[in-house]
């Protein structure tokens, strides 16, 4: 199996998924990154027909991969999932174009072709949002109506001016598919963000319509795409039902909450999927969510609160240098219902961030 | 964290532990073991001093590791467990009279010091299993009543007699505790062995008295030797309650079901405990156990029967050479209840031996 990237994301791919009898070779920008580590074998960036060569499936752990790398392994009919759905990624106006001409549930939008354009025309929404096509991610280029501060005007290339959704609150669900076509949902979570970056999340969504209905579009999504492996789709859950914010076309950190009280973990079904082993249908039992560790460390004293509380278990990245806004692990908890469930990620909250979370982000 | 071992179980506890903020020094007899691409260090045989040296605790996968290493270990005060529950282990004849002096729960027994001796005394009971104190491991070194062919007689050392136990089932259970004393049980299960081997086992044992009563035992087994740790214990479960078979200082084979449907394994809490970080109370969600893959390989096919059943994960060792009685892997099996998971396990153990378990072993 070749995975493009070797964070966390392809680092937990390999951990989840070290049992089942596959060679795990990752292709990397730099060689600090710590898949490196548990890697069968590692491709440098120059190194990628060598790299899709010598696997028999590809696949990625984020979207902004050389794009050459991924024209190779998609001619080779080796990239799962396809390049359409990666492609559709890379700028976020094909995106929006493709999930609103294929009447997915999407907020109002216009695209524009340069920053002067896309502030003359945000003056159709009361409130918006304008997000540069490219580069964007963890809340980094995007401009909120009431606070344009830094907005590049002057900049050429696409945006996408949204318009403000009035949303009850985040969700998102990570669902999968195989070949064959078959079809695997986990249960949707809420997800808190601060700054556009997610700070926790759990299950035990309440509105069952909303769930329902989010499992519909994610097949019809999948299906569109004519998906193979994990996917993570973000909702805003409005009265009117849930929009979709975005999708990602790989395992996603919405999803780390199947990392514990779930049977089996978003990363090994995808490497299922991807490399044509069956999928497990996940079975939630319990409630679950996550906690993010983000721009700090976690001390010994943190630890042993955090797992002294029970229901926990701590996934650091072993990423080498702390920074603001850097996802440096995250805590999974578990509790017998959703409000105990809540009242526990609060309590870890407040022992990684004691002056606030956004100090850290 | 220093692991003695490079073998499957000390691999399992890297990979369920990696996301703690942990280093893993792994001392192993052979650069070939499998533990040795994700360790963090690796040490050599005649290394023992740095191993331990740069290691705030020492544990290990198996007893039978260098006598000088455990010794330079515990006198630092870091191995966990301590070198009584170690040592005890190491002789057979050692064990057996701990126990019994203890007050704990075994089978009759009578030592002999060689050979000669010890067919002598087995003519004291009228169906026994001689047993060498030294090098036993998976049924090797055990001669039945009903077929002495190859007893040694003449050989010099230590010889356990025992009476046979006419058991109706062998069970185990795995337990743990930590520095504080707090105390931890998985729930137990029943095993199926062959030929001294494991071939599989299953959670849900009926019996809750004898359940209780495990624990008990186990309890003051862990107090007794004031350990630290996951600890199995093999029972057989008889009409006048559970007897104590041997029992293990560290995670074992019987405890692998622990790495599905339930919240943690041992590999993660043997972890936790070892390295003074709370350890998590265990929650049974269904019903688990595991098929072991012994003496052969999974075909693509098998793997596609067995995972397409549902409720199975495969954990193969990635060790280099098949060989009759070595075990490559495991198969971890859930199911809503305890019929149903021994069904599948039957279903496993006919897709891994087709022509009878009794070929491989």
């Amino acid at each position: 199996m070749g995975i493009a990237g070797g964070g966390q994301l392809g680092t937990m791919m390999i951990l989840e998924s070290r049992g089942l009898p596959l060679s795990f070779h990752v292709y990397v920008e730099s060689r600090d990154e710590p898949a490196v580590q548990i890697a069968t074998d590692v491709y440098d960036r120059e190194d990628f027909h060598s790299f899709v060569d010598s696997s028999d499936y590809v696949t990625f752990e984020f979207e902004h991969v050389r794009r050459e790398m991924l024209e190779y392994a998609q001619k080779n009919g080796k990239l799962r999932p396809g390049f359409k759905s990666v492609e559709l990624k890379m700028e976020r106006h094909l995106e929006k174009e493709f999930l609103r001409d294929n009447s997915f549930p999407v907020g109002e939008f216009i695209i524009a072709k340069n920053g002067k354009e896309a502030l003359e025309k945000s003056r159709h929404f009361e409130k918006f949002v304008i997000k540069r096509s490219t580069g964007g991610y963890d809340g980094k280029g995007q401009y909120y109506y009431h606070n344009m501060e830094g907005f590049p005007e002057n900049e050429d290339g696409y945006f996408v001016v949204e318009k403000y959704v009035d949303y009850q609150s985040e969700a998102s669900i990570i669902c999968g598919r195989d070949s064959q076509g078959r079809e695997i949902f986990y249960e949707p979570s809420y997800n808190v963000n601060k700054n556009g970056i997610l700070i926790r999340n759990s299950t035990g969504i309440k509105d069952g319509e909303a769930v329902e209905r989010m499992k519909e579009i994610a097949s019809s999504l999948m299906k569109k795409l004519d998906y193979i492996g994990i996917m993570g789709i973000e909702f805003f859950l409005t009265e009117d039902g849930p929009l979709i914010n975005e999708y990602a076309p790989r395992v996603h950190n919405t999803g780390h909450h199947t990392l514990m009280g779930t049977s089996i973990s978003q990363f090994e079904n995808h490497v299922r999927a991807v490399m044509g082993i069956p999928m497990e249908d996940p079975v939630t039992y319990v409630p679950s969510g996550i906690v993010n560790v983000i721009g700090t460390d976690l001390s010994g004293e943190a630890i042993s609160k955090i797992l002294g509380m029970g229901g926990t278990r701590i996934f650091m990245y072993r990423k080498k240098e702390i920074r603001r806004k850097r996802k440096m692990g995250h805590i999974c908890v578990t509790a017998g219902n959703t409000e105990e469930l809540n009242k526990k990620e609060r309590i870890i909250e407040e022992i990684l961030y004691p002056e606030g979370v956004e100090n850290y982000i």
